[in-house]
This record gives structure tokens, C-alpha cells and sequence, in this order.
């Protein structure tokens, strides 16, 4: 079957809504009597709650309720972690949960401790201010590796540490390698926290139709139905009586899927408790506190090499800052944990983490999803390695890499879908070779050099990463034709950009033989699909997908079956043909999918018996394990080592996505991962001062990458294709800023042999850098300039 | 499987939110911005429209808009007829479909000729009394046998005649049998127009959400489904973005599924033009205009009989006011061709009728939906034929009863689900001997005797009737489980009073041994259940019982298999048991449906292969054929000759539909459809002038029964299960009013046997019954007053 519809690039069928100004974001949304939200929040990172005084504010006209701990009752139960724990042997898992409001203590600043209900959002902001928190300072745990000392302040009284977890998985004997090994690096590497900074901040609507006896909520959550099921059980309905639409959303990266944000379940008890619609929309502020951010993570590190470059094991322990709570459970460091294997051979591997709890904001992930910290992790130990033994970084990674006969490779250590790290397909070394080509194997050290003659510093990155995409559990979709011909496509997930409605409308259009603009896709709103997980662990295309192939090519069925009949023929002798089905034999005997829609729907006799009407059908796709992309990504970089400007002058991606669907996609998915890396790797850190007060909580201060600053990505597509779904895809969303840091660090090194710099920490910010240029010693060409305040000014 | 649920009557789950007056109804959607309309109708009844003038109430404050024809383009394709004529050989249809506003001409009084749109209703009505119709009035087509006549106004000049259709269907050789016949009764019987009466009239709001693409609509519709569908086509718009939602709604009864009413389609249309939500609510004076109406018909009936009192051939030519348009088919005619024939044995039949245009409201079915006029043309036959061979009424019926082994039995005439009319199942003869022990086989005709000494006149009716129902295509329903052990039905009829709530919940509590409480059922909701017919021709509980039996079914399946799963055992070894599965042997293992539903849901790991998420099933069930109910009806009322006006005594009901779900639900409809019988057999009655104006649309005017007026009804059940449905169930929502014409007019005979009174017409109000007195002649008791004012002030 190939209709050539999927693997071209249609124009989008979403585009028309986004570009013309109608595109649904929860914002958009107005009701009637629609009270708006403003919270107090803690300025405190660590304090006893003495009480809540909000009588000043209750009494400003337009204020019509202002909401503390007290009045919410009992707590709502955290419920069920929406990721929990995987079953590895001696784990411990301590949970905290966040609740809905403060009550008894502040655990990080912005922390939600009132909510104030007014006419307009400008009376309950000024009515926030007049609310008076009465609060007790107390000593703060910041420090990651700290936190765990005897003698630091805990965050959660009952459990009598920070402890949040402690996981050790093995693979292999460590003990056993470090035995043979010629060669042993051991080093401590940083990867400091970040914001996932999407153009859209959350927003939660609600509406309690009590006549209908139905909850309404306008969410910019990813995950629509797990929201939907944890709010009828916090709030005592059934899971069909609420319905969670996420509309368009402005960017998700994973902090959009958290369960819960207290504002997710506040808004709708609010509109349920004074029967009136709610809304509340995050400021920028807020969401550099409230909104969950990623990254924190401290590794010791040790790897185990032959002489000729081989690694024989690696060893790393690591503490990863989960934050003031940890109600997403373990996916990050397990994720960083798996991923830093890579698409190395690595007999033996011992990865020991301890997650920490913290007086900053919740940690939860962001596109990479602690996949970043592993890469980083690896791809410095290699680079470290070489220059040890005089390899170029090509050259040892061409000396580790799996081959391609050892698929399916397991590792004995569980992934985040409980199973044991399954790598489903992959051919690793030749993405090397091709990024290599398109840097230029035979002339870019000769640029380096005439570019060093003229004073420029320019180096070259090049890493790899594997990247476990498309896990379970399932996803679903139910596919319709239309009695106009048309297509309707339903899938639980929601969508944050990803071009959804056209990638799926390509898989049906090419099973189904229609245009790819006849078929109409709706993600995430729970009353048109109420059944699957959400949109993250770059997973949407690969299970949703294989989820709206499987349902189309049922329909396809029912439209051979339907089709047969109505011509008085049998399946074997009828085929589809754009929108129609026809005798092969005699292609003027046909009848549309339209009409043909009319007859498997009869308003007067009997359906047959055992069929269902219409063409419609719902199906699943559940894979056993998730499809592993992987790749290379390589880059350019020019550094001004008086400055510590460093100019990316050209970005490489060399991926493997397995098949793709729509090339343009992907293409707009690693350029804007490459954009997400680059500010992780260069420009994006959230400085907490030692009393945990975020310093840089305002994009004039927390720098973000613009479009100057990311160059035009060259991409190369590579295709290996995954066998565990019908269409051999694997994930693409998260690709492009995973190998970023690494490839950076690789790159500032490469262009400054002469300072034998060796760069262990990301983000690696231009003063960062600078400090460390300036520990390096003086700069080859010109002097380094030691006062800050003159590059400050430059 | 016997759990008690089926056949109890547990308190409705419906009662809490109707009786705290929190159930939604189409007028208490209030939408921001919301607009108000109001409909200038026509005041001719035929008439050339020239022109509508809306300038001035255009210039009224408030008044956002006013549509004319004109204004709409091309009228909306009118589109398959929801009900298609039978395919009965040499049929002619001629289709003449109501446009939205009308355009050229006016048909009937009422008639809508421009929608205005103002902020409020106030200003809407006041508006629409601005407008200026330009009309020509026309010669009217009132009287049903002159509109066929050469020289009547025709009043659709496409089609050059008022024919709207002509049918004749025939089983067995009724030429044949008059030639055998020793008495041969033939007569002219005449049933009039009635009004539906609903509580609550037609209602319609619409929104249109143009960033999510969904078009809302609140509608009053009993059939929410095929409206989605009409307005997707005629809108341009998918299916699935049209949602119709039938609320709470007071009272259906058939003119509710009209296909289309201007206003359903005009009120959306309007909604997406202006961008602004649109209500519209029909008052009482509208709704004696343009709703639709039932039941004029002129039968001339012809019974061929031998002298033993045994019918041999029946020949019916009949004339069916269809009104002025005829855009639902011949559901009504072909309903009272077929119902006809009753219990009883008619070897030949020759039924032909003649659908006409009249200048009158259009008329779809009513409660009955033209079975009443089947009845009341046999059993009046019966009758007389028993009156002229001397036999009572009740031995004539028992002589022509189909025996008990007939069954299924079939006559070769087509019914309106397009199948040859079959009966299922039955046992008539006993249901008589029971209505007659009721009232008294050994006592009645003493009490009578007594009463005439008293001066007073009693009398008895007790007639017979068998009704088709539960007729296809097929309705569905999805049954989930949900993770709170409560139970959720969705189906996709809708609900207008029948206590679906209930009843299906007590289906599902049934098979699944759950609580009827614990099961939430919706009904009316597109976006909820997209599936399906509507509620009409009493086949709810049948079809869409049925689909709920089949669903839940299916859960209790996937129940048993993952309870055994879960609870390591076998599908064989493990039972439900009160909301939880246990094993048989042992009962302490045992897990409740709530914690199982998260079993069947991982939200890791994935969904076992071939397996769908959750405790959830759809089904659907599509009968082949209906079920047929039957029943006798007897009535016990006192005539007073002097005044004309009679009290009903009492009034027994014999009744077969099947297997009761509910009997309280059961003896409700059979109550309200007692009531509903009564009235159209005395009270009311829709009185058009021969210009064609009504001259009764008001409650004031236009009698119905008040509850002095209905007596509580004796009831008895028998049950014949119903083969071709899993729960044995026949349907009860129009039994009660089907035969009560007949019992009314036999009764009244019986009554004052001395006056030779032969009823031929319904409905038979109390100044009309005078007349018919008047002309039999004085009254034995006392003297008739031949002043009518005397009467009036009585």
C-alpha cells in the first residue's frame, strides 16, 4: 500500500485555524459570569505556615471568595502516581505529593498558598497583595548533594530525610571490568536546572454545568485524560461526567503533564463550589515558580576502557534534585539512567541514583526528560578518554558502537515503561560517517587552521545518543467516514504543535486512499476520545499512530465489505480508489465512500446481525516495548575566547526516526529541539541563591536562544525501520535537544586545543564559559579582558 | 440470571434532579451574548407571498437581525426523507418538503416567514410585529375529500395535485371473500385533528464555537442523532462537529422528531452566521401553528362477515390529511393500514389510502401515530356487524381472536419498518375474559340495570388492539465500569420522560449485580453516544434495552476474565457478587469492580494484545422485526343525555408488553397514555374554519383533560415474552391511548342502548355528543334541552 501519502509533506490541515486567529487556546475561552484567578504564593523558600489573614482582601469590591487550606477540607488524596515506580529490586521510593494550598509550610518559593476569586484578574491580583501571610523562616536544603547531610533541613517532617529515592540497576559486573581495564576516567559532572519556557503558559477554565451534571475543564495539560480521571476522583465524580478538553497549546515539553498542579484540580472545585466558570491563566513570573522545571542532576562518574579505546564498564552515581515534591515519580533519573548506555556496547554498567528533595521548584520533565544528563555523561567520558589515548572523538565512538546485527539488544536494567532497556532496531556507525561527510571528513581541519591563522577559533562537535521513544502503555483512535465523504479521526491525546492533525490524517488518507484535507483529526478533548495516556516520552506518532493506522485499515475493511455488497460483487474483485470503491474488473461500477456511508447506516430495516453501523472503528495500539531512535548530531561553533561569545556557525543532525511520516515535521521537530538544546547548552539556567530565591525569574534575565542565535539545522534522515509498529515509526520529539550539551562542549574544547579545557558542566552559560576560559589561562590570540564588568558592557 | 433488578421498581434515578429542579431543559441554557428570537408567521393559510418588508423593525432598538428567504441563498437541500415510503408495489409519493422560511407562497397558518434576532425576547416579538408581509391570499384546500377534487386549489403547483400519496396494500382476496359473505356492514368514519399538548413546547439554542469548530444545539428533539446528521449536511459541516444535546424534555409524543422543523435548522444556521448564540423557545400559540399535529382521516370500511359473527374480508379506502407538507413520509397512514387489523383473523384485506395536502399545520405522528384510526375503524365495525347478528361486542371479538399458535404470524402487507407485518407473539383471548372479570363479567349488567332505575345510564366499552413496536433499525449503548465501581450507559436516544434512567439502569444493574443507583445512564447526547435512531414508535426500551443488555453483557465478560486474571483463578471458578468478582469456592478472595477497572487500564506496561483498555463494551441490537404488544382496554362511564357530558367511571387495562422492566414506569405510561386517549377520544380537537384558520390555539379554548377528568386505571399485566429481543420486552408508550376512542364510543352506546346511536367519529367532544344525542332522539330519562346556551352555562 503506498498511496504516497504518508512520507510526503502536505500543507497542514491545522494551519488554516493557527494562521487565521481561530485556533482554541484555553485563553480564548470566555463564559459567561467567569470569575478569574490570582494566588498568593509563598515568598519563602522553607517556612512554618502560622496562618492566612484575607479579610483586607475579602472586603475589596469585585472580590467574591478568597480560598486557603482550611476551607478546602480534608486534603485530596494525591491518588495514584501517574508514572509510579519502577519494580526494581530494593528501590526506595518516598513520595510527596504537593497539595491543592499550602497548609502548615512553604516548601519553595511561588508555592501556591490562597486563591483569590474576583470579577476581573486586576481586582483578585490587587486583592492577593492584601492578603497577609504569616510565616516562620526556616533553614533552607538548596545544595543538591547537601540536602542529603545529616545536619540539613528536612522538607517532609514525617519522612525524616530528603531522601526521595534510591535506585541501583545493574547490567553486567562492574567490578569485574574496572578489573581488566588499561584505562579508568572518573569524573563529577553538572547539569543545572533549566526552564521548559513554552510561548504558552498553563491555563485552566472550568465550568460546572449542574443541570447537565457535567464538569468542563479547559486545560493546557498534555495528558486530558489522566486529568480527567483524577479529577472525578478528587472531586467525587464519575470520570464521564467531566469532560478535559486541551485545545491548541502553545508548546508542552513535558511540564504540561503534570498530576496535579494545585491550580488544575483548584479551578474546577472552585467553579463547583461557587457554581460559577473559572479561569485562571499563569503570568511568566508564575511560571518561572509554579511550573515544573528539569535538569539538576550531579554524577560521579567512572568508566572502564581497554587500550585500543574499548569501554569495558561504566560506573556512575548520581543525585538527581527532584524539587520540594515528587509526584511524577522516578522518570527523569531512570531516563537518565538508561540513556546515558547510548549506542555503545557497554558489558557493564552500575547506575546508582539518589533523588533529593529540595527547596526549589518540582522537578518534572522537559523535553529530554533527563535523557540530556546520560548523554552529557557519556559523551564527555568519551571525548576524555580519547584525548587519553590519543583517539579523535570520531574514532572511539566508531570503536563502541553497536553493530547492527545485535538487534533487538536488551539491557538488564528497566526502562520507564517497566521493562527491561529493549533497543528494537538501529545501525548506528554509518550516521557517524554521514554527519562527518556533511561536516566535511576532508576539509574542515583545514579550515580550522586557516580560520586559527586568522585568529578565529572554530571547532567541531559530534556525538551520538540513543533515544527510547513510542512506549506504552497504549493509545487508541477511532476513525469514521463520514456520510459527506469525509473522514473524522478521534484520538485521547493532545496536541502542543506537533502537527497532529495532519501526520494522522496522512496515515488514514494513505490507508483509506482519501485526500489528506478530507480527514479531520481531534486530539485531546476526553468527550470525543476518552481512552489513553497523553503526549510525551515522544510517543504521539508512534502509538496514536499506529493506533489510527490500525482503526483505518479496519474501516478499510468495512469499506471492501460494505462496498462488495452494494455493488453485488464479492471483496476479492473490488479495490478502493480515491474516495471510492469499484469493481476492478469494471471501474465504472463504484460508488463513493459517501454514499457508501448512507448504506452501512440504514435508517429503516435491520443492521445485519454482529456488524456494527456505519464505517467506523475504534482500535488500540499497545507495543510491547517502545521503537529506539538514535543519532548523530555535530556541530560548528566559533568561540571569541576574549569574549566567551561563542557563535554556532553550522548545526549537523544525522537522525534515524525509523519511517517518517512528514518530512517537514520532523524537519520543524529537531529544528526546534536543536533551538531547546541550544539554550539549555548555552544560554538557559535558573540561578537559585543559596536562601533558594530564584534570581533570573524574568525573561529579561533568564535568557533564551532567538533566532540569531540558532543556525539553520542540516539534517540528514536515516531510516530503521522499528518492527514493533504497523508503520516501522519511532519518536522524533525530543530528539533535537538531547545530544545538544555534549555536542557543545565537544565543540568549545575542539576550538581551543591550546587551553585543554574540559568542560564537565552544562549549561555553560557566556559568563560560565568565561570564568572558565579565564581558568584556563590567557587566550592563544589576544588577551582575555579579567574585568567582567567591560564584557558586560560589550 | 435473576439479581431482582428487572421487574422491581426502585426509586427513579432521574427523580432527584426534577424534583430539586436541577435537571436542564432546552430554556435554561443561558449563553453569554446570547440572542432571542422571534418567528412572523403567516396569517393566510394559502397565500402568494409578494414581499416582506422588514425595515421597520430593523430600526427598533436591539434587533440584531432579520432573515428572510431571501437572505438565505439556496434553500437547504430538503435530503432524504427520515422515513422513506415502503417499497410496496405501484405506491406514488409525491415529497413535498417544508423550506425554511417560506418563499413565493404560504401553505398553512403559521407558517414562518421571517426569524428576527434582537438582544431580548421582548424586542424580538415586538419587532416581528413591525414586520410587513406582502401576501396574496389564495382559495384553501380544508376539507380532506374536496382537496382531491378536480377544481381544488392545489397547493404545491410543482406537482399539479394535492395527492400526497397513494398506497394500496392487500393480503388475501377480499373480492373473493365478500362473495361468501352472509353480512356485509360498510360505513364513513371520520377521526380528527388533535394537538401533542407536550408540557414543554420545541425549544432550540445554538451556539457555534468557532475556534473549536463545534457547533452546539440544545433541541427538544426526540431524535438528537438524525438531527446531528441533517444539520452536519446541511450546514457543510462534519457530523462530528455538530453536537445536539436532548436534555431533560417535557414530553415528546411524536411531534418532537420532526425532520426538519425550520426552527431547528434556522436557529443554528443563524448562530454560525451571527457568531453569536441563538434561543429560541416556542410558545403555546406558536405551538398550535407550527408543531405538528395528527389524526384527521375519513375511512370508508367495508367488513364482509358470516352470519356466525367470523370476519372474512375487510376493504378500507381511507383519506390521510397530511398537511401541508409531507417531509416525514407515510409513517402515519401505513401505521393505521396496518394496525388495522388487530388481534384478530382477517383472511383478506384490501387496504388503500390517499395521503392529501391541506392547508393545515403539517402532520406527523402523534402518540399512536395512526393506530388509533386502525382501532377505532375495526372495532367500530365489530360492533355494528355484533349488533346486527346479535351478538355482544365481546363475543363477536372472542369468535375472531388469533389463536395462541399462530405465532409468529405474518400478513402479507408492509409494515414501516419495511417488513411484512408480523406479529411475534400473543395470546388475546385470555386478556378479554380478564378485563371482562374486572368489571365485573357476572355483576356489570346488574349494576347497570340499577343505575337506569336510578335514572342514570352506564355503560361499558372494552375493545381490543395489538400494537407493532420496537420496531429497527437498531439503537446501541456503551457500558463502562468505571475506576469508582459505579456504572456508566450511554445510548443515543433521547429521553422525554420514559424513565430510561432507570429502566436502563435496571438492565445493567441486572446483568453486572450492581446497584441500580450506582448506574449512571445519559441518554440525548451526541457528543455522549453518536449512534443510533430516536425515540419513537414505543421502541426504547426494546431497542435500546436490548443494546444495554448486550453491552453490559459484554462488561460482565471482561469482568470475569480479568477478575480471574487479577484474582489468580479461572473464568469458570470466579462469580460477580454485589459490585465485586470472588472465587466461587472461596469467597474472601475476591476484588470490587472499581480497583479491577484500574487493573484492565495500566497506565504502565501495555494493554494485553487484542484486548481493548478498561471494563467498557458497545453494542448495538437490531431487531428484525418489532415486538408486538397487545391489550384490552375496557371503560365503565355514565352518560348523562340530558347534559351530553360523561364521566368515566372506571378504566381497565389488560395489557401485554412483555417482560416489565419497571412496573411503576409501566403503569405510568399506560396512565398518561390513558389520559392522552381520553382526550382525543372527548375533549379535544382541532377546529379549523373553512377558510383554514384554527380557531381554538389556546388552552383556553382547546380542551384537554384535566386529572378530575382521567380515573385512576385498573391494570392488569399478562405476559407473552418477546422472541426476537434477549429480555422478552414489548413496548408501552403509546398502548394507552391506541383503542380508547373505541372503548369511549362503544361505552356511550352501551350506555344508552335505547337511543340506537352508531358513533363513527372521534373525537367526540361533549357539544358534539349533544348533537349526535339530539338526533337520535329525546332521552328516555329525561327530556333533552334543545337550547345549547343552557348547556354552555351548565
Amino acid at each position: 500500500m503506498n498511496r504516497g501519502h504518508v512520507g510526503q509533506s502536505p500543507p497542514r490541515n491545522e494551519d488554516h485555524r493557527l494562521l487565521t486567529g481561530n485556533a482554541l487556546f484555553v485563553d480564548d475561552v470566555h463564559l459567561e459570569g467567569m470569575l478569574h484567578v490570582a494566588f498568593v504564593r509563598s515568598d519563602y523558600a522553607h517556612a512554618i505556615l502560622h496562618g492566612v489573614d484575607t479579610s483586607a482582601a475579602l472586603e475589596r469590591p469585585g472580590v467574591v471568595a478568597v480560598i486557603t487550606a482550611e476551607m478546602l477540607g480534608d486534603y485530596w488524596q494525591p491518588g495514584p502516581l501517574l508514572v509510579p515506580p519502577p519494580p526494581v529490586e530494593g528501590l526506595i521510593f518516598n513520595q510527596a505529593s504537593q497539595v491543592p494550598l499550602a497548609k502548615d509550610r512553604l516548601r519553595h518559593v511561588g508555592e501556591a498558598i490562597a486563591m483569590v476569586l474576583a470579577e476581573s484578574r486586576y481586582i483578585a491580583e490587587d486583592a492577593a497583595a492584601d492578603v497577609i501571610v504569616d510565616a516562620e523562616p526556616l533553614e533552607v536544603a538548596v545544595d543538591l548533594e547537601a540536602a542529603l547531610l545529616p545536619d540539613a533541613p528536612v522538607l517532609h517532617p514525617q519522612l525524616g530525610t530528603n531522601l526521595a529515592a534510591h535506585v541501583v540497576q545493574k547490567h553486567g559486573d562492574y567490578d569485574k571490568a574496572i578489573e581488566g581495564a588499561e584505562l579508568v576516567i572518573n569524573r563529577r559532572f553538572h547539569y543545572d536546572r533549566g526552564a521548559a519556557a513554552a510561548m504558552e503558559n498553563r491555563a485552566v477554565v472550568a465550568r460546572w454545568d449542574v443541570r447537565a451534571e457535567e464538569l468542563t475543564v479547559w486545560d493546557t495539560t498534555q495528558a486530558p485524560i489522566p486529568i480527567r480521571n483524577g479529577l472525578a476522583r478528587m472531586l467525587g465524580l464519575l470520570e464521564s461526567q467531566v469532560r478535559v478538553v486541551a485545545p491548541f497549546v502553545g508548546g508542552g515539553f513535558g511540564p504540561k503533564i503534570m498530576m496535579f498542579y494545585p491550580e488544575e484540580v483548584l479551578v474546577p472545585w472552585a467553579a463547583i463550589r461557587l457554581g460559577r466558570p473559572v479561569k485562571w491563566v499563569e503570568d511568566r513570573q508564575e511560571n518561572f515558580f509554579a511550573t515544573t522545571q528539569e535538569r539538576s542532576q550531579i554524577h560521579h562518574a567512572e568508566m572502564a576502557l581497554s587500550r585500543d579505546g574499548r569501554i569495558l564498564g561504566i560506573r556512575d552515581f548520581f543525585w538527581h534534585d527532584t524539587g520540594a515534591y515528587d509526584p511524577y515519580g522516578l522518570t527523569v533519573p531512570i531516563n537518565s539512567q538508561c540513556t546515558l548506555l547510548g549506542p555503545y556496547d557497554v558489558p557493564a554498567y552500575h547506575s546508582e541514583f539518589r533523588a533529593v528533595f529540595t527547596n526549589r521548584t518540582t522537578v518534572t520533565p522537559v523535553r529530554g526528560a533527563g535523557r540530556q544528563h546520560g548523554v552529557f555523561v557519556m559523551e564527555r567520558l568519551l571525548d576524555i578518554a580519547a584525548r587519553e589515548l590519543g583517539l579523535s572523538p570520531q574514532e572511539i565512538r566508531r570503536r563502541n558502537y553497536l553493530r547492527s546485527d545485535v538487534f533487538p539488544h536488551t539491557f538488564q536494567i528497566l526502562f520507564q515503561d517497566f521493562a527491561p532497556l529493549y533497543y528494537d532496531s538501529g545501525n548506528y556507525a554509518p550516521a557517524l560517517e554521514a554527519a562527518l561527510d556533511i561536516v566535511g571528513r576532508h576539509t574542515f581541519r583545514a579550515e580550522q587552521e586557516a580560520a586559527r591563522a586568522e585568529g578565529r577559533f572554530i571547532g567541531m562537535g559530534i556525538v551520538s545518543y540513543v533515544e527510547g521513544t513510542g512506549i506504552g502503555p497504549y493509545e487508541g483512535a477511532r476513525v469514521t467516514i463520514e456520510p459527506s465523504g469525509r473522514v473524522r479521526v478521534a484520538t485521547g491525546l493532545g496536541t502542543q504543535g506537533q502537527g497532529h492533525y495532519t501526520a494522522f490524517a496522512q496515515i488514514v488518507a494513505e490507508v483509506l486512499d482519501v485526500n489528506v484535507g478530507d480527514v479531520n483529526v481531534v486530539t485531546g478533548d476526553t468527550r470525543e476520545f476518552g481512552w489513553g495516556t497523553g503526549t510525551f516520552a515522544s510517543r504521539g506518532a508512534v502509538v496514536a499512530g499506529s493506533a489510527c493506522h490500525e482503526s483505518a485499515t479496519i474501516v478499510r475493511r468495512k469499506v471492501l465489505e460494505v462496498g462488495a455488497r452494494v455493488l453485488g460483487s464479492t471483496v476479492d474483485e473490488v479495490e478502493l480508489h480515491h474516495g471510492t470503491v469499484r469493481v476492478t474488473a469494471d471501474p465504472s461500477r463504484a460508488i463513493g465512500f459517501g454514499q457508501l456511508a448512507g448504506h452501512a447506516n440504514p435508517l429503516r430495516g435491520a443492521v445485519i446481525p454482529g456488524t456494527e453501523p456505519g464505517l467506523e472503528a475504534t482500535a488500540y495500539f499497545g507495543p510491547d516495548h517502545g521503537s529506539t531512535a538514535s543519532g548523530v548530531h555535530a556541530m560548528v561553533v566559533e568561540v571569541d575566547p576574549e569574549t566567551a561569545i561563542v557563535r554556532i556557525d553550522r548545526y549537523i543532525v544525522v537522525h534515524d526516526c525509523g519511517k517518517l511520516i512528514n518530512p517537514v515535521i520532523v524537519a520543524g521537530q529537531v529544528q526546534g529541539g536543536v533551538a531547546h538544546g541550544i539554550g539549555n547548552a548555552f544560554y538557559e539556567q535558573l540561578i537559585y541563591d543559596e536562601g533558594g530565591q530564584l534570581l533570573n525569574a524574568s525573561f529579561a534575565d533568564y535568557l533564551l536562544p532567538t533566532a540569531l542565535d540558532v543556525p539553520r539545522v542540516e539534517m540528514a534522515h536515516r531510516e530503521t525501520a522499528a518492527p514493533l509498529n504497523p508503520l516501522g515509526l519511532k519518536g522524533v520529539g525530543e530528539a533535537g535537544c538531547i545530544p545538544t550539551g555534549a555536542a557543545f562542549a565537544q565543540a568549545i574544547e575542539d576550538a581551543l586545543p591550546h587551553l585543554a579545557l574540559e568542560i564537565r558542566e552544562i549549561p555553560l552559560s557566556p559568563s560560565r564559559l568565561f570564568e572558565l576560559l579565564q581558568a584556563a589561562g590567557p587566550a592563544a590570540a589576544r588577551p582575555v579582558i579579567a574585568d567582567e564588568s567591560a564584557i558586560a558592557a560589550d
